[in-house]
Parts: C-alpha cells; sequence; structure tokens
C-alpha cells in the first residue's frame, strides 16, 4: 500500500482537501494517505518548503509527498515531479523544493505535461485536484516518474537561506519557522555546530546581542519562565521558553538577529 | 474498502469524532475513513450542506458520507439515508440535504429506524455516535439501505437558494459560503452562465453595484490586490482579491448583492 | 490491521505529528492510525487525561493509544505502556493515566526502558517522535507489552478530582474540561446521579448557588438561549446554553461552582 501525504495551504475548515482525497481514492482506491498539514499559511511558500524538509525522510521510501502551496495557478508556472532516491515529491515549481534540493542534490525532477494522467478537465483555480492529486495516484499505482513528462532543466529555488559566519567565529541566524508552541526555529542546523570547533559548551545564543546562554539538552535545564536555546526535534537550533513562548517573549521574528558566538 | 467520510461542526479539539470513529471501526474493521472537514459553523446547517454538495460526487460510488450538523437532536426530527445513484448519505433530515436533492432529484431516502443498527443505549444528545455512525457502518458491511427503515416521503429542505434572474438580462446571486483564504463562493453556477447567451466577456460582475470586470481565468489576470470575479473550484462564481482577502474587502456578507450584468 | 490512535498537544500545523506518523509506517506499514486530537492545551495533563478517558473504550480491543502531552520530556519522568484488558496506552507517566487507572484499578503498567525499540538516536525533546511511536508500532506488530521494559511500581497520578458530598445529600463538583461549543464537562457523573436516591427530577442544578432546574434530556427543553444541565455523551454532568455557549455565560470556570442540590 503506497503512501501519499498532503501539504497545503488550504486549511481544515473548506472541502478542498477532502475533494483531492476523493480524486486519489478514484484512481488508487488502496493508497494510504496521510494529511501531514493544511495549515502552511496561506501563499507561503517558504512554510511549505520547511515542513516538507522535515517531513519526507521520515517516511518508507515509495512514499508520494504532495505539497500544494500555489499562488501562481493559472500562470505558466510550472508543475513538477521530483525524485529523491526512492521519495518522490509532487508540487508546482515555485520554490518549493528549495530546502529539499538543497539537502538531496542528486534529485530528479519532471515536468508534468502528460495530460493524460491529470483530470480530464483541468481549472485554472485548483491544480490540487486537477494535476497533482490524479498524477499522485497514478504514480502510487506504478506508473514511472519519466512517463508523467520530460525531465525539468532545474528546479525554481528560493534565495538562499542560509546563515552566516561571523569574522570572530560562529554565526548570525534569523527565524525561519515558528510553531505552535511559539518556539523559534532558525536556520542554524548541525553542519553550522560541527563547524564549530572545540566543546559546544563554550559557545553562547544571543538574541538581539543579549545571551542566553549555551545550547542546552533540554527545557529542564532553566527556571520555568525563562528562554533557553535547544536542538529541536527538527535538527535546527531553536529559542524557546522554558512552559512558555519565545514568540511572546521575542516576537515579530523577522528582524529578529541570532547568534552562536563563543563565551567570554 | 468502503469508504465513510465525515462532515461535522464538532471541531477537531474534542474526542467527539475520534469516539465515532471508534464506534464504525469496532462494526466495520475494514472500512475506509476519510474527514471532509469537522469546522462546519457550529449548527450551520447550510454550511454543511455546501460542503456535502461539493464533495460528495468526486468520491467512487459506494462511498457513504455521514453529515452531522445536528442542532435539533432529542428532537423529533428524523434521520435519514439517502441514495444518490451509488452513493450514500447518513444525515439528520434538517436541511442538510438541500442542495444535493435538488442536484440528484432522483435520490431516494430512508427514514432510519431500525434500532438494531443503533448502539444498544441512545443517548439524547449524540446521535452521530448512537445512531449515524454505527449505521454507516453497518451500511458499509454491505446492509441494503431498505434495511435500515421506512421510505421517507419527502426530506426537509431549506428555502431557496437560487439566483434571481435580472430583467435586462443576468443575475442577482448572494454569497452563501467564505472559504479559509476569504474568497467568497456565491450563488451564482454554470447552469447560470450557460443562460448568458452571448460570449462571457460581455458580461460584467458587480458588487453592490460596482463593476469588478468581467469573469477571469486566474487571479494573475489582475493587479496584486485588485478584486475579481473567477468560476471557482466549486463550479459557482466566487469573488476573489489577488493574493488578498476579498472577505476582508467586501465583508460583512449577508447584505452583499452580487450581479451579473450585460458590460456597457 | 491493528489500530494506533493518537492524542497529543502538536497542534496541526506543525510536522511533529506527520514525523510520527512517518515512524509508525515505516516500522508498522499495516497499521491504521486515527487522530484523535493534536489540540490538547499545550503542556496540560488533565486534558489529555480527560481525552483519553473519553475516547478509549469506545475502540475495538488491541488499539494502541498514544498520548503525548509531555511537558517534562528530557527529564527523569518515565515513559509506560499500561494494559487495560486488551486496550493500550503509551504515554510519558505524568498524570496522563489518572483518570483511565481510577476507572480500570487492574490495569498492569510496564516502563518502558528496552531501547531496542526506540529510534536508534532518541532525542532529548522529542519523545513522541523517538521513543512511543517505535514502541507502539511494535506493539501493533505483535511484541508482547513485557518486552518493552521492567513492570511500574504505581503510576503517577493527578491530585484527585472526585465531587464532594454536600451534607444535606447531592454534590458539588467543577467544571474539567470545555468543549469546542462551550459547554462546560463537570466533573459529576453517572455515578454521583445513581447515589442521588430518589427520582433524578427532584434535584436542581446550581451554579455559583442559582439554579438552572433539573437535569434534563434534551437541549430543546428549554427556550432558545437559555441555560440547561444535561448529562453529555461523555457520561458526565454538562452545562450548556441551547443553541448558544454557556463559556460565554458562566466563564471563566476555574472558580465556577456547580452544585446538585435537592429542589424545594
Amino acid at each position: 500500500m503506497a503512501i501519499i501525504t498532503l501539504i497545503t495551504d488550504f486549511g481544515t475548515r473548506d472541502h478542498y482537501v477532502a475533494v483531492m482525497k476523493g480524486v486519489i481514492l478514484g484512481i488508487a482506491p488502496d493508497v494510504r494517505i496521510v494529511d501531514v498539514t493544511h495549515e502552511i499559511e496561506p501563499h507561503n511558500v517558504l512554510d511549505g518548503a520547511f515542513v516538507l524538509q522535515q517531513t519526507w525522510y521520515w517516511y518508507p521510501p515509495g512514499t508520494i509527498h504532495v505539497v500544494v502551496v500555489d499562488p501562481g495557478v493559472g500562470s505558466d508556472r510550472r508543475v513538477v515531479l521530483t525524485q529523491l532516491g526512492g521519495h518522490y515529491v509532487v508540487a508546482p515549481d515555485n520554490g518549493l523544493m528549495t530546502l529539499v534540493a538543497r539537502d538531496r542534490p542528486d534529485h530528479t525532477a519532471f515536468v508534468l505535461d502528460h495530460e493524460a494522467y491529470f483530470l480530464p478537465s483541468v481549472s485554472s483555480t485548483f491544480h490540487g485536484r486537477d494535476i497533482m492529486a490524479p498524477v499522485a495516484a497514478h504514480l502510487a499505482r506504478g506508473i514511472a516518474p519519466a512517463e508523467f513528462g520530460a525531465r525539468a532543466d532545474r528546479l525554481h529555488l528560493l534565495s538562499s537561506v542560509e546563515p552566516i559566519p561571523l569574522p570572530a567565529g560562529g554565526f548570525e541566524g534569523r527565524v525561519v519557522y515558528v510553531d505552535r508552541f511559539g518556539n523559534l526555529v532558525t536556520n542554524i542546523g548541525e553542519p553550522e555546530l560541527s563547524l564549530l570547533g572545540d566543546s559546544v559548551e563554550s559557545w553562547h545564543v544571543l538574541i538581539n546581542g543579549l545571551s542566553i546562554g549555551p545550547i542546552r539538552k533540554t527545557y529542564a535545564e532553566v527556571p520555568e519562565a525563562d528562554a533557553l536555546a535547544v536542538m529541536g526535534g527538527s535538527g535546527l537550533l531553536e529559542v524557546a521558553v522554558n512552559r512558555g513562548r519565545a514568540l511572546d517573549r521575542f516576537g515579530p521574528t523577522d528582524a529578529l538577529k541570532i547568534e552562536i558566538q563563543r563565551a567570554h
């Protein structure tokens, strides 16, 4: 039983997601459908790219991830099927692949242009239903990726969200995602930490220049209501408040500067 | 594997939906359950009727749709099983069938009165769990519709939500649903458009008397932040704002007059 | 096909729940996963305990309930597998079992300490993914409960939430849960009602000393917008407002005194 996961900005209030599921089940009755989230901030492609990156590698090979965050639907943006090892992503080519493509430079992509695998009538406003759902379902039934269209030259990627190395060592990063607990997920990850050289305890995390101490192992290492930095389940450095919400303490996050600097 | 879909106003925060699923799986362990939405506005029967209409025909024949928007639970309102070709709906007879019954005048309905298919103890507050879930599960296992009760004479339908033809041609309609993106879904659909006669470009859409131009094919046809009218994925005319929220521009929607008039 | 249900405070916006599902499906591809709720109030263990109690017994024997409300993750709190007849719960030992353990004093519990059933690398912040999801999946595949660790001496239970008997008969209770409709669920249940002795009509429900009449059978017994008391689908006494929200009428609920007293 193949798995199709869904990441969209459709919300859970309307019928849009259920319609996509009806289309999938009409074509591939035995497929397993998993909702990752439908609460991507509307039209926020980076949000969708982040959730995809955090999710896909936890699934068994063969899983098909459908990502519909598609502000350009009806324009000439392409829809692509990307293969990451044995994993698949079906998504508009609008930057949703930015983070995954960086993690997996060996990916191959196909432009969806074989209309035999679309619904008979394709609307100009709902390609999730008319193109992406049926293609994912046909893929789940065993159609080969190359059957869906020509090889894509290169994917549309968002301008970089890499942390910046600091002259005295360490990194400057920024918040790329705020989770439901109000934790601030940064773009500083294991690769940056591995470059710090000596023991991680000798480095402090600063928010707009003020230290919140070293990277902790657990929330419980600081008193209730104190801020802390921790490597989150995401593999990225997160700023949190023990039993509280870092977003309420430090937000808005757009101008927030997160730094790792050597402790004095 | 039969499919049971769920449309309720129970929300996703409480245990009510999960309890219905437990009842279903206890009776029909192999059934596939799909959540359409549990965020129907509480007690808003028209909302439930709309989501049902937008959903059911995308599913394969044999699918059973359970709709629980039930402000009259515990009163003498009936619960009915309605057959639409090979599709089924289990719902209180309180208007939830209004739009579907109009689309499918060949439906047949049965009043659920065969208590052998209910839970042994039926509460006065939760017929979704005690009546509708077990009936849907037994139906999924192959019990014939007529086994569940007597034929219903006619269903309870809400007073009409038809668009009004204008003397000079065109239609006056109204907003029947606001989706998560703030798009305003009207009651003007393909049947009205097909009656406009000459090319659709010669007609304009007006909101409270002010034109927002002809019916567009894509959001991208107008500049960012401009309003537009478009035939939505729902098959109904929608008022939207390119990369914005029409609800914030034009709401509240109760008194909003949407017209299609000949352009001058 | 075994069933695993999920109760968490992770919300539905982030990828956390989907990651747990990926882990489960990688180990037990045929398992059925049911979302009970992911909207437990963050870190509110009593909320999680209540939803678990309201859910588990509606599921078929063999079902595995995974409950992740885990403010102490990374501290020395234990994670336990508890057996209730043929049902299973996997959860941190932080009070989540309080209500279920009282209902089923014959439970047996095991401390999860056999790391062969965890993910190879266990983080200090996400035991739902690293410990509870894989243990539940292995359990679904048929590993015996005792394989996961040593018998737990006794579970951590929250201080009692029992109703208080009143000197003149009846009970004083309190609100333990507010559902999405704004209904106030109290801790007064069937056991208390069965102790009232004479007919239930001779007892009234009081909120902070003011009567809202006897326990009703249906909302429709009182005029629209009137308050009422009713035995809810939960088996607990609920305070509701007919077609309205009791929370808006009577909240906040912390200091609210709910009494059942003999009517005069």
